[in-house]
């Protein structure tokens, strides 16, 4: 386990810590990667940094690297099992300060938005647990 | 010049060939990076690998390296220049089918979505030419 640095704890250094559970979908030294469980899209991964850092573009480069290459496989892997012709990306930062990034496969404009409501729907989570399951590198 | 493959010519390879103007930021020699003319926020950068490919998660390691470092100067400048908190970043694709990655400043979550008619705004020229020189790197 890397030294959590700079900041108070989040949820996700929490979840890094294994103090909070995860759906999880690809760890490595630098990275871990689970399941949005308000997803904007099925299969809808955040992928964060281990070190705890609030912006993404003040990560150091092996980190900055590692966390893109993890977006990279993430990518190719939804658009591989959910038959989806793209995965989109976002990195906006405003809910929790620990730099991550949104994954998420899309078939068209309206798929980058998502459902207004996301956030007050109650995360099934076997049914999220089976979506890990499928798309664990 | 790299070589353009893969595709039909988009309107980014006309930039990328130089036959249609833009208001680069940065270019290396695998990556330009020019603004959008209908910003989500003021400052919002496209950044396109010179290679023609439409999806970001098909690249070639070295294209990929080289366009999320682009997109970590550029973040960083953006902040810099616009005094904003946060650097935000978009990647959907339904637009343009050639890989290009949407980086722009963001204070408020407000502000990663922008207004509804930036598509309709007439661009101001001479005030993206005065942005892009700002942001030059």
């Amino acid at each position: 386990m890397r030294i959590i640095r700079d900041m108070e704890d989040s949820i996700f250094s929490k979840i890094i810590n294994g103090d909070i559970p995860c759906h999880k979908v690809y760890e490595d030294d630098r990275v871990l990667a689970f399941l949005d469980i308000h997803p904007i899209q099925p299969g809808h991964t955040l992928i964060v940094p281990k070190c705890q850092i609030d912006h993404f573009d003040e990560l150091e480069d092996a980190d900055y690297t590692a966390l893109f290459d993890a977006v990279k496989k993430i990518a190719q892997q939804q658009k591989r099992v959910f038959k989806k012709q793209r995965a989109c990306v976002r990195i906006e930062g405003f809910d929790v300060p620990h730099a991550h990034v949104h994954v998420y496969p899309c078939d068209s404009p309206a798929d980058f938005y998502g459902p207004d409501n996301r956030a007050f729907i109650e995360p099934d989570h076997d049914a999220l647990a089976k979506v890990a399951e499928m798309l664990s590198l």
